[in-house]
């Protein structure tokens, strides 16, 4: 260790206590116990350009315990990593200034209390919740193998980036990682390294009370390579573990580090460490302790900067230019493949994807949504290969198996597959989905909407995040039938609709799957559930109705009165828009003036300009009745004090779909019987 | 194996078969790979009497692959297990009568799709989504363990019963069994037995695709008992298995059995097997390969039932007949402990148990939602001593610690205590506390709300299966303050209110907070969701209010007009109902009329009579402002069309709350703006 070393070390910790006592809030344990592990990493390991922050086959380090933001917010000021617009273009300024720091936990700071992807740059995934880190740094490198399986040339190395996360007790105890852990290591992910900040410490005390289990053992189980650093302030022992990690070729590696939180402040391994500013004299003592001057706040020595300059920039510098002179000849050489790469980076799609997209014949007897679903997917996915994705173990059910030529299974004898078995893995699936749309790959995976519950934690990730996952869900309702109430989703709809920046769709027919696709597929910053059917559909007679392509604006009218304004307007989506189709010929047929609104995005159809609204759903028709086979909340929004929902008020039952349809009333008559109504009491 | 055994193994899988054969519908895989197992546990090891299925001391068996349903259902029918009535009478008809069976997953029918919990009596707990019933199992076990401490006196061994569950592969690579595994080896529970159904196949394919990890190593080094069963069709080595877990005193024991699903089948060790009918032809030649006659349907040998009724129904019978006269015994020695446990048994709280609830004072400072919960939490356990739970690691913040004298910590060396350390495992905690309901102790779980997402799938259940499992959530919204959006919840608040039967409650002061717990304490068969603020709140000066009571009615008057209707009505929950007070008095000042109505639980309220609703919320008066610190979605339906919501319509932000409040609007200048806009259009 060089004076050099120590003195780096000190200032992070310095930074960190500091910013943490300015705010007077946050997370001091982890940064004063890991810095030298953070220090070392980056400093001699990590392939990373802070001029170049999002050079695509940089190292990727994720911070799983998020809470120890103050850690990277330092690093990233003192590396001086530079920030990044939201069109991906590197900008003069610096990702973290002086005064994000100082401004830690402050409205608008670069310094948020927990990493927040696409608000400071040099993060590579929002962290805080536990368990999900490590899990979505799965999805990143699962993605490296891919790209360079894909892309990768003879003289062509264009990946080959290591994937480090840091995690602590809480990220081990959640059944997130295991879920991760388990798939990482059957997947033989040898560019994976985790390093298990185990400090043996949590919020109610020490890990004793809770957590016994040999976490050693467990990854060995996993088929992980393990191996342990006794002393977390040994930099040459933690230098020897991620050369270990790097001479692996077969399986993960859990960096195992015996560390102590709130190393050298008074409260050092206790659990007021965690999560409690030191308090101005403990902060003075601390800092006395570690021999880091004890008056100036936020110091930074003269050559520390420099130091870093030397050692991760330097080093990144060297090794980004050489790969961007590299990708030049491999333009000259492989100009499609470049292309292509240039376009994922840019979140752009190839030209004229969309072409070979399918129209569907009408067919009263039709298909189910999952199963439209699926030929659009292969579709989609053969347009743009770097589409890829996976189910939790029900790709036969969910339809999402892509059976294209060569699409093939990702294996560890395969890196080139584009079908992933995730396993019975859900909310390690969708964190895995996550860290390959980071690594700004187009990923989806696919289980049913009932275990939407499971990964919900990850699905809300992504719409923080802003990133493009597609997750979809089949078997969306008491259409799942004699599997029952276990199976049956009511809540879950809500749910994600309610969750910002989610986009959730549930198509009505296989030209509405089309549409959807369509808007999905093109997403760049969003990310979409899709909410399909398990029974057949009709794919309705457009020639009479509405065009599909109105799902792009969220909802559109699917048949209406021959002239006029209707005395009733039915909304409804997914399995219920035929539903309230025959209930409006019902109405017809009695002289009641009808409108069919199929509405399958809600968010799409309030993102219209009023006028879009108003035309869809006239305010002085109030007399308006939405279908859907979910909890009728939120539907109030769009039929008003006047209006009706025909929904589900109860769980669900186990029995054929049609005793379940006349249980719960989702018939034809029944709907038209409370639209009769309604238009009875208006009148 | 006897020709009994052979034959009544024989005879459940024939009538395994037969039912989804008739249904057209359900999974013989495991049902065939595991009717030997299932058989030798019922028959030789479980100590429970089908003439009294809850009898409170019996083993229990938690069929965690809950698809398998058809095992369970065979194994009731032919045991003779009778129903039991919703007041927990013992009823003369068989739980399982053979119609149902004739019925499987058929509307009423008691056979349904996947175990339902108090919808067939033997079922224990309502299985399905996988890993569930294994999680469920270690709540189980705990209260156990938890009860023979109580209540076990010298020469009175109450309560010594042990826990299997039965779980396949999905039940291992859920992350939600590795929590619960983890906490289960910690707390070695020696009256846990899993038993893993290692088939080794899953709906994609062999489990070689994605999960290859060494899972007895595994459960090894979460500190389990591991013992394996070579051959799932050798009932001596099964017994064995049962055995070595009955002699192990310090540690949970797996069972890993080597099967074969469809075993017998021509889909015999194919995926094929496990969700889909055999067809007429199939099943034919499976009767006819297990030498079970093939023409008869349903067919139950002459013997069978006898020989079922000699083994676990004598065996049964016996213990407990012995076990109530043991307890009349104990009733007359320690009346008053035997007092509780019948409370217990039916669900019924100590007389007075709300005398001692605290009222709080007005305080214009005031104090959290989760500090004045944590006080009126450790008054409702001190009075009900069956109270008991724990944190996800989380105590210290949510305040659910009970720290009265003798609460103590539930550990291998104190099974006396009532406070759990349950760990960062949110998922695993929720379904534990849903075990120790299931046993009838009355449990409670704390996390944050944002954590909510991470436990859905077992909240769920909660409300599914009507258990009183009380799930406490505090930090509930852009309150948290710095931590930001990853911890700052949103839409958890409309998922939790979409879910049917679930209560959800967000009291506004500390006396709101009383009634609510006033309300959760005595429910017999309802979850409810507690959701509290961790940022202080006024406790509001009931001389000029409404009084709290009103939270057992949903939503009531808080402040109102002097005489006659006011112009316009504020709604609001928890920590957003001071600030519709505030804009209330600015409203006042400017001579507009308003109410302000706090709405702490809207399933309560939409129970209320229409007069009591149009009393609180007069149709009338449609110029209404709800202002919630969380997703808008559901509101519309108390505030029509005419009103407007105050809500968050993007994900917060880490900064200091005041902050918070002003940038997302929560300011009483904007409420009154907003509630004087609608009162100026409507004139």
């Amino acid at each position: 260790m060089t004076d050099l070393d120590t003195l780096s070390v000190n200032t992070i910790r310095g930074l960190c206590m500091d910013a943490i006592q300015q705010a007077n809030s946050g997370h001091p344990g982890t940064p004063m116990g890991m810095a030298p592990v953070a220090y070392a990493l980056w400093q001699r390991f990590l392939r990373f350009d802070p001029a170049h922050p999002i050079w695509p086959n940089r190292d990727r380090f994720v911070l799983s315990e998020g809470h120890a933001s103050a850690l990277l917010w330092s690093l990233l000021h003192l590396t001086g990593v530079r920030a990044v617009d939201p069109d991906y273009e590197v900008l003069g300024r610096p990702a973290v200034a002086l005064d994000d720091l100082k401004s830690f936990r402050q409205l608008d700071s670069h310094c948020p209390g927990h990493p927040e992807y696409r608000w400071t740059s040099g993060v590579e995934a929002t962290t805080g919740p536990l368990g999900q880190g490590v899990a979505t740094s799965v999805g990143m490198a699962i993605a490296g193998q891919w790209l360079a399986a894909r892309y990768n040339r003879e003289d062509f190395t264009l990946f080959d980036f290591d994937v480090y996360a840091l995690a602590g007790d809480g990220c081990m105890m959640e059944g997130i990682s295991a879920e991760a852990a388990s798939l990482a290591g059957h997947l033989q992910l040898s560019n994976l390294c985790w390093i298990y900040d185990s400090n043996r410490v949590t919020i109610e005390g020490h890990t004793d009370i809770t957590f016994t289990e040999d976490v050693a053992a467990r990854f060995l189980a996993h088929g992980w390579n393990v191996t342990t650093v006794a002393d977390a302030n040994d930099l040459d022992q933690i230098g020897r573990a991620f050369h270990t990690f790097r001479a692996e070729t077969e399986r993960p590696t859990l960096v195992l580090v015996h560390s102590h939180i709130g190393y050298g402040s008074p409260v050092e391994d206790s659990p007021q460490a965690h999560g409690t500013p030191f308090g101005p004299e403990g902060v003075r003592a601390t800092k006395q302790a570690l021999g880091i001057p004890p008056e100036a706040d936020f110091h930074i020595p003269d050559g520390v900067p420099d130091w870093f300059a030397q050692g991760i920039g330097a080093r990144g510098a060297e090794l980004r230019t050489a790969w961007e002179k590299r990708f030049d000849a491999y333009r000259s050489a492989h100009p499609a493949l470049a292309d292509e790469l240039e376009r994922i980076q840019r979140r752009e799609l190839p030209d004229g994807w969309d072409t070979a997209l399918p129209t569907f014949p009408a067919d009263p007897k039709g298909l189910a949504t999952r199963d439209s679903s699926g030929q659009v997917l292969n579709a989609v996915a053969e347009a743009i290969p770097w589409v890829l994705g996976g189910s939790a173990d029900l790709a036969p059910s969910t339809k999402t198996r892509l059976t294209f030529g060569g699409a093939g299974d990702f294996q560890p004898d395969d890196r080139f597959g584009r079908n992933l078995h995730l396993g019975v893995r859900e909310h390690g699936a969708a964190a895995v989905a996550n860290g390959m749309a980071l690594t700004k790959l187009r990923p989806y995976w696919s289980g049913f909407l009932i275990f939407s519950d499971y990964a919900k934690a990850a699905i809300r990730l992504s719409a923080l995040m802003e990133i493009p996952t597609v997750h979809i869900f089949t078997h969306d309702s008491i259409g799942v039938g004699e599997d029952g109430p276990t199976h049956q989703p009511v809540e879950q709809l809500a749910g994600l609709r309610a969750t910002p920046g989610l986009l959730v769709f549930r198509p009505a027919d296989a030209n509405e799957v089309v549409e959807t696709w369509r808007v999905v597929a093109a997403l760049r910053r969003e990310p979409a559930a899709l909410i399909l059917s398990r029974q057949a559909l009709p794919t309705l007679d457009r020639s009479r109705l509405g065009a599909a392509s109105g799902v792009a604006r969220g909802a559109y009218v699917l048949a209406d009165v021959p002239s006029g304004e209707p005395e009733v307007i039915l909304l409804a989506t997914g399995s219920e828009v035929p539903l309230a189709l025959a209930a409006h010929d019902e109405l017809t047929g009695e002289g009641i003036a009808s409108r069919v609104v199929s509405m399958p995005c809600w968010e799409l159809f309030d993102r219209q300009p009023r006028e879009y609204r108003a035309a869809v759903l006239p305010p002085t028709v109030t007399a308006r009745v939405a279908v859907e086979g979910a909890s009728t909340l939120g539907w109030d929004r769009y039929v008003g004090a006047g209006g009706a929902v025909v929904g589900m008020h109860t769980f669900g039952a186990s029995a054929p779909l049609k005793q379940l349809l006349t249980k719960f009333g989702f018939t034809p008559e029944r709907v038209s019987q409370v639209a009769r109504e309604l238009v009875e009491a208006m009148t």
